[in-house]
């Protein structure tokens, strides 16, 4: 079937955001870990990280003023720093819990059941539960006023993981670290790898990585 | 294991993209396809397709202009059309192989043997492979002075998909699209469905989606 801008400005609200949400393809699941200055936790999870560069390795966020992870930007703001963590299979209920709208002085890790942890010298709290997190200093924040979203960005400057996951050449095997895909607004992914493909270059066919 | 920011600027060039670009978690897979003021066709894999908004329809992609997209960041501002399709199995290898660093006037299309389609009064090719393909008008566009990459909005203003795809709800099912995800620079995953959440509100336990 085809759809046309005109369709899909005229459906239901919630209908529309299903489908426009599912339209990239499969996305990130990580739970955000921040505290206001006064030292409350908060945690909310987004879909919206993206890789922006690796030197220095900076990753962006897309944040919607209107909803849950409002709390989660404040405070990022405020304190400049927060977490990353991936969601795993075990944890995905109280991830994706973690989206309802509860008062600022209730902290999501508690409502929701999971466990903050801290990094030495880190202000901002990760997730016991996960087996990749990391930790992000603010670099840039701006508005985008096309539609009012807010783009983050922040380098990461410290990153924790299951040493069995890290690959020779320096990658990460999400399914050694239990990571899990979200496609949509709420459905959750397991994955499995299909194929790593070398490097490509313009005069040689497409190859598998061997092993 | 924890890595500091230290030692990450510390590792080999490759060897570091490879673990940043894993740090985000599953990532979309998308053809990007796009033709010059000329004419000439242009597809490249990109993973940083990234939801901004529903309503309007809104993606953000994020491109370097430093590797092999550049001819398509070029078509896309002199054009202001592309479109995105969705990678499946069938064409992992091929969709793989369109990162190569091809002379402008090879199409990657031909050169990776991809089928071009066009739709009525669009004026970019989508790829006839794909399940999933749609159109894209430019928006916005603007260079991010951190890092130089380049932040590219687009408005969907057409969706083709398989009509089986389409859940009561409006979200799309990526494994009946044969969608597949992507994680560091060069593998892919194929998904299972672990969980769909109900919406999430303070009052109430997490729950799955019945059926």
């Amino acid at each position: 079937m085809l759809v046309d801008a005109e369709q899909i400005a005229n459906w239901e609200s919630r209908y529309r955001a299903a489908f426009v949400n599912s339209l990239t393809g499969y996305k990130s699941a990580n739970l955000v870990g921040t505290r206001d200055l006064e030292g409350r936790e908060n945690l909310a999870i987004m879909s919206s990280a993206v890789h922006l560069g690796s030197h220095p390795p900076l990753i962006m966020l897309i944040v919607r003023p209107d909803e849950s992870p409002r709390h989660t930007l404040e405070n990022i703001l405020a304190s400049e720093v927060y977490t990353l963590n991936h969601v795993t299979p075990a944890i995905v209920p109280a991830a994706h819990q973690t989206a309802a709208r509860y008062p600022r002085d209730v902290s999501e890790f508690s409502a929701c059941g999971l466990t903050p942890g801290y990094q030495p010298g880190f202000a901002a709290p990760y997730v016991r539960e996960a087996a990749v997190s990391m930790g992000l200093y603010l670099r840039e924040h701006r508005e985008l006023s096309i539609n009012g979203t807010h783009m983050v960005i922040g380098e990461v400057v410290w990153a924790a993981l299951p040493d069995a996951a890290l690959r020779e050449d320096g990658s990460l095997a999400l399914e050694a670290t239990q990571t899990v895909a979200l496609s949509g607004l709420d459905t959750y992914h397991t994955t499995q790898t299909l194929k790593r493909m070398a490097y490509a270059k313009p005069d040689k066919p497409p190859s598998e990585v061997e092993g």
